[in-house]
């Protein structure tokens, strides 16, 4: 989409250096970017790149305005300002209302005129769909699952049952939220099974990931609050509740439980185990394990880096003995006495 | 589906004290229940909770019958119990028997007339679907496969070809039977896929989380014992053999032709590594990597836990010289001998 | 298939040692196999296998062949070789070119004569099918894909969008190719996400496995090269470039803008941390974290072997101390001083 230099100055509150009518049709990469695109500096390394740039405009900060050899959009945050330019460029496609032939919706679930459903998509029994709201090809919408205006299931996403999800959420495919926890209680017989009777409550402007799971509760709700971000192939378990506007990143699991705070960021392949609780603003370091409560906010890390293999073997080998390599520095030091 | 205390205690053998003709409707949490619910101490730490309850009834141990202040059904075992009580009274959905209008199913197949196939749902040829078996919305049952009766494939479930399921199954969302195993040899010109031409069994009571994949097998079947329980988004390679009620939690990954015992337990994001065997009742704790055969029941462990980021960083640049560390100690335990 | 070995030998240019008009019909282990079958020594640990075997034939090394009590093929790579007489023995399935009455396909998209779209496929706008191209039951191909000449969506797979596949590709159920990346800007409100502007790109000869998802590009694509080999459950973030039959096992991770060269291994559940580089011809071992970049081929570890609980723990306690065991030792070496 077509837009004014000038436009996007006064939409988002940037200073501009150039010329307000020029117009830029694309966000590209200080590299890639020919005079139609806006290209952006956020990453103080590319700076040589600012300044070959074949871009019609970037977006800098002040302390880059002086070298940059183009038109420059003036940002306290280049990064944010990125992201909203973008989304000004390159709008969400629209989605026009209706229901496709080959959709299958309950005749006791209500659907907003305004909804899209999708080929193939499937609604269940007393599910609600708000304004607006996309539920993307092949999408399954189980019993008594509500969705808020506006929120998109982007394609072959399933909502299991009993899953409330807000406004404004963007829910990936593959994605499987509300099905049964993981509960089960062992009996002369073998396991039985625990009926999961609550549910998931998503706030508003979520977004979740390509092939996450968030179970519904084992009695209360699951809860993931306003704002938050997960990454693709997550697992959230029964009766975990997150804070505002955490993230995390792919293939972090989160045990049965677990209580996280607002604003917590989770690096990807991390994981806590046990009925755990994480304050506000908690860092989670790559492939961390965190077996006990956080609370102070902070980041918390947890791996030893792979080395090339005889390297790496010889330490383990050596971790496998750190006790006796203790108990030798014991001897040493009861020797050392005088 | 409202009970009485009395129809409860002599359905399950549950000792009771209070009124038999007290009815509940609903389980609950200790905190959270009303007068219509039922709820239960199977955690020692809810003993207050338990005092101030509201709910309607309670099953404790018997040695917490006396501190219940409500109507007690005292059981052997208060979580066991729970999961029976609960499942009388949220009893599973029923499910008409019938095909969608929308479902397609190869001639070839069969399939009986109780079995319930939902809206746009694939069976391919030369399927079989037994008594009372529900093919959730969108599910996928291809070629040569077979499931049993009272099995439910949840929705969106993919059952790809010769997998084979017992009866009283669980498919949750998502979840991939019977794909093709990684196998590939490194010809001249690059991999050359291995046709998998083994199947996919599962026993009798397996319950298969969302997202989780079983390969099939290269020559010889996958094979799942009876009462297995796998949570969400496990990796079960080909060739491997789980046996009877054992049990994993989420992220769990199985490297192919692995083979393990009966009753054994594994926490999330947990591994085995090369053709590993596992004996009968092992315990695997969280993010543990088992890279050799484990021969003895009881627990292992393998995770160092994470840490605030300046501490890790510390010891793990230790780590990194444990080697160094031992070679000092050597060195001061040759110059401290006479 | 029924094949003479004689036929085998001319087309794969082994040399026989056995009866050229003898026929076989399938593959089978060593132990399993009967006179109908062939089956293959790779591993030196089977030999004893070998010389018990009911086998028709049996693909050895020359090495073996004088042990071999029947009918030989002699190769010099058995393993590769056990692929192509399994896949020759054992084709895949023939597809009808066609379209299934319950695929729905926009207007907008081209589709060859040849493909083959089966039922419940949903086929967006501006895609693009070639010739022989299988789209699997309940597969989702979204906006301006495009797949090459006899590449197969096995069942339930989504192509997001802006994906573009080679020839001959295999996608597994539950693939995610061509979802949004995982990019937010924080804002004073909360994340701002970051529209994904790029696509992905999959060479020839790629695979996917069931559940794995791909991410599209921020700005630039995410490209995925020739022969690559993805088992499930993998992760690969947004803008990664992996080079020519590199292959990774399943759950690893790969963090956005990773660059990975040709022919790498990864173990099972290894991942990459930040914008890493990896050269050609590394192998990444089990469980292994690379959180920087690795210049040499070879192999790289980086797990801890799970242990018995009770030694684990001891182990695990003295890592948390090992900076002060490391300033025990340095306080041992200040008091041997003379």
């Amino acid at each position: 989409m077509a837009t004014s230099l000038g436009d996007l100055a006064a939409a988002f509150g940037f200073e501009l250096a150039g010329d307000p009518g020029k117009t830029v049709t694309r966000i590209a990469n200080l590299r890639g970017a020919t005079s139609d695109a806006i290209s952006f500096l956020a990453n103080p390394a590319l700076r040589d790149e600012l300044q070959s740039t074949q871009a019609g405009a970037v977006i800098v900060a002040s302390c880059d305005a002086d070298i940059c050899p183009v038109d420059a959009l003036i940002a306290d945050d280049p990064y944010l300002a990125y992201a909203r330019v973008a989304a000004a460029l390159h709008p969400e496609p629209d989605y026009l209302p209706g229901v496709h032939d080959s959709a299958v919706i309950d005749s006791s679930a209500e659907f907003a005129d305004t909804a899209h459903i999708a080929a193939n998509a499937v609604v269940a029994a007393g599910s609600r769909i708000g304004e607006h709201v996309v539920v993307g090809a092949g999408s399954y919408v189980g019993p008594r699952c509500s969705i808020g205006d506006r929120s998109r299931l982007i394609a072959n996403v399933t909502l299991v049952q009993d899953a409330t999800l807000g406004k404004r959420n963007v829910i990936h495919p593959g994605a499987v939220i509300g099905a049964q926890g993981f509960g089960n209680a062992m009996g002369p017989d073998g396991w039985v099974r625990i009926p999961q009777i609550g549910g998931v409550r998503l706030g508003d402007d979520v977004e979740i990931g390509a092939n996450t799971t968030i179970d519904r509760g084992a009695i209360d709700d699951t809860v993931i609050g306003n704002g938050v971000r997960l990454d693709n192939l997550i697992q959230i378990a029964h009766n975990v509740r997150i804070g505002d506007h955490t993230a995390m990143a792919a293939m972090t699991g989160i045990s049965g439980s677990t209580v996280i705070g607002k604003r917590c960021r989770f690096a990807g392949q991390s994981g806590t185990f046990g009925h755990i609780r994480i304050c506000d603003d908690a860092i989670i370091g790559a492939a961390a394990v965190i077996s006990k409560d956080v609370r102070e906010p902070g980041l918390y890390s947890g791996y030893l880096p792979a080395e090339p293999d005889k390297g790496w073997k010889r330490k383990a080998a050596w971790f496998r003995r750190i006790d006796k390599l203790a108990r030798r520095v014991s001897q040493l030091e009861k020797s050392d006495k005088p």
